[in-house]
């Protein structure tokens, strides 16, 4: 199983070469994971983080950007899990570009759990373990 | 008197009109504020929100964008203070290119002071309203 | 008539101070102003600069920030037309946070109808005029 | 040898968590990438890009964000060069906080020199070559 969201490249987002600026692509891949907590774990990040304390930084990337993303690409952007640690998950972003199905971006991320009061690493909380396990895909 | 402070047109700020991407340039402002309060007022803007409690959220904004601001191009942001108020200070922004002395950014905008921690209102503290009124220039 | 669209705020909108970061504000505006163009005008905003060759960079700008916004805030961006010049179009963005129905962002902008080959004032092609004047709202 | 630029963590780059959101720490480093063609080339980015006609967009990053970086923060961002290819080059970047020396960011990238007419790659310009080979660090 995985998530999906769709992310449509904005005007201020291109860069001076003409294509997104990568940093933004960071923020897409970012809005993805704010939407999973939403419409997939049903509790929006902003209740993770100030309600239930807790937070998940990103600690760990890699990414390979694949092909120049361009003003009036949108893009699917899809998020699974290979791995649930203790207190760290890794993600698995891709954005495919709705156009032409061209993968554009792979990133492997690293989250650690952390309590929002200390900044200290968790136990990830297991009603979010169970939402993450449930987007391990086979691949 | 008045304060200047560089700011210099980065890459990933320009938009898909091949210019600077307008609400970037309110960064560009924001930047000459910060530098204001620690070279001007020698207290970084992160200790007076922090230790001091105050912050000074913009409540107002006059823009006129005279020129399009391009990559490559260096700004002298200037900060006057044409009024200083009870609570609020009236802030004027001017963004000169120094390739060749066009005024490309004037922006009259009103800050208010508040309490960091009520998100309330306050007196300008006296330190601050000291400040200000240094920067009030004849213009 | 007018049109409308939603924007989310993000985590990374947000500034030092809790709050949504006034600049990254100016980004949702422009955000309903590329939708108006895609959903109201039918042509999406890169074909419009791309393919017609015309782009709508802002000159003028005067803002009322009422409220705060926060993370968790959803906005709903009301875009309406007061004035058509002959090169020159008035637009009124409104900002409503949808969880209270209040008032956050009131801001009166003009934008110049450009040829994006000279990047020099043209007048507004008459397609854009009667879109445009479609949205003038009796407000 | 290695080139160094200073960048100061700015008030809006803090995200919901109270820290620096992590891809305006990749606009970090992307802005080091500029100031070595600026300080260290000799030749401003803009000119590499418009007058050269040369770009180097970043196709793969590896990154570790050792530690969360906060508003008040001056971070020294070091980029050394590992190795240089025929159309590739990778640039190590690392990130040291200055108040406490404690390195926060290493991040290792790979850009390609791209031909801006076409965003085909090319073999690296000579002078570029040998600019990038000064930067081979042993580490």
């Amino acid at each position: 199983m995985s998530y999906t969201t769709i992310v449509k490249v904005r005007f201020g987002d291109i860069d001076h070469a003409g294509i997104a600026y990568y940093p933004n692509l960071y923020h897409y891949l970012h809005i993805a994971f704010e939407e999973f907590f939403e419409e997939f774990a049903g509790t929006p990040y902003p209740e993770v983080l100030d309600k239930e304390k807790v937070g998940f930084p990103t600690v760990k990337v890699e990414t390979q950007f694949l092909k120049p993303i361009r003003y009036g690409d949108t893009l699917a952007v899809t998020l699974t899990v290979p791995r649930v640690g203790r207190s760290s998950v890794e993600i698995l972003f891709t954005a495919v570009r709705r156009s032409d199905g061209a993968c554009c971006i792979e990133s492997r991320q690293t989250v650690v759990a952390v309590d929002m009061t200390s900044f200290l690493p968790i136990p990830i909380p297991s009603r979010f373990r169970d939402l993450f396990s449930r987007c391990t895909s086979p691949a």
